[in-house]
């Protein structure tokens, strides 16, 4: 049956994305130190129109992260603008060709239609909440799976809510100090480690959500 | 050269103990579940005297955390006894034959005598904090390694201190939502990942502290 994963980078000390975000700085102070690993790799910059890149561990993660996925959910900090500065004519962060390629569904308090981008992704905007987002994005990817895209706010209600299958953490070897945090708010899941791969930039660890 | 290393549990937000840690639960609710790994480990379980337990990675990772060391430094909770309850005749949780076989240092504000105990093991107290506890253990351990055991707080010192070679990390998959986080006023420390070794119990991540 498809699954409804997750991935994201933390740091060791816990945390989703550095002290001080803002909307200039979705990533906090220091925060881009949790991607490092991704975007030195040869996979990720391949799947955004980059050469070049570190083959590797790290490489085959980022490969492993988009395989099988049939449809994406994302919480509306990620697809971009605030509560409070939302824009109609905001097309995401992403350029015109998203990395995507499947149907996204934003999580979001202002109804809009679709936005159909190239190469096969279309944000859909979801008003009815996490439940509802996960019903239009289960339907859309068929046998795929289902991917909450981030941020750590969207993972953590769908964690909350007991609806994730796998959490896929990058754990970046990096102290933030302060920031958002993963791991609150989520309750008590019980987890379960399933895969681990290591690199001098970050450990991976594939964790199975036992319901 | 000799290194100074340190190993502890935590849980994947990132505790080293649960919330309301007392001297009657100096791990905290849900603390015990940090070291499910090690307890139903063949080798801790050797170490400790008892038969049985599960051979495999944790059981490795627990002969690996022992190996090569020549000395011990600790905390005062640690070892026991709060600083408003010391009590000279405590001689430590792990009965007359604990399992370190080398000489340890206890971090006090209280002189006392060295206390020999029954195969190999001397606690010896030291008041002047963790310069000097390290330079007594560096001397203690010859060509050993001198390991930090613990608790959080010492190794906290330890790195803040810049004094730390490496950190091995034993990610428990469990969330205590509170209590004592590892890594708090420990600075900047820039950790690489040396290995990894995953089983469904524990990720262990060996970090190298980059001077």
């Amino acid at each position: 049956m498809a699954k409804i994963t997750s991935q994201i980078s933390i740091s060791l000390d816990g945390f989703a994305a550095g002290p001080n975000q803002s909307l200039d700085n979705p990533l906090g102070e220091g925060g881009e130190g949790l991607h490092e690993w991704a975007l030195a790799s040869e996979a990720w910059r391949r799947q955004h129109g980059y050469e070049g890149g570190e083959a590797g561990p790290d490489s085959e993660v980022v490969e492993e992260t988009v395989e099988g996925i049939g449809a994406y959910i994302m919480g509306r900090r990620m697809f971009g603008g605030g509560e409070g500065s939302w824009d109609p004519e905001w097309r995401g962060w992403w350029g015109e060709d998203p990395p995507f390629h499947v149907p996204v569904f934003v999580l979001t308090h202002h109804p809009r239609e679709p936005l159909a981008m190239e190469g096969g992704t279309t944000f859909n905007f979801v008003t009815g909440g996490v439940g509802a987002a996960l019903e239009r994005a289960r339907e859309a990817a068929g046998d795929g799976d289902v991917a909450v895209a981030g941020g750590a706010s969207a993972i953590q209600q769908y964690l909350a809510a007991d609806l994730l299958d796998e959490l896929y953490l990058h754990i970046a070897p990096i102290l933030l100090g302060g920031g958002e945090r993963l791991f609150e708010g989520v309750g008590d899941p019980k987890l379960e480690p399933i895969k681990v791969v290591g690199s001098p930039a970050a450990t991976h660890v594939k964790y199975r959500v036992v319901h």
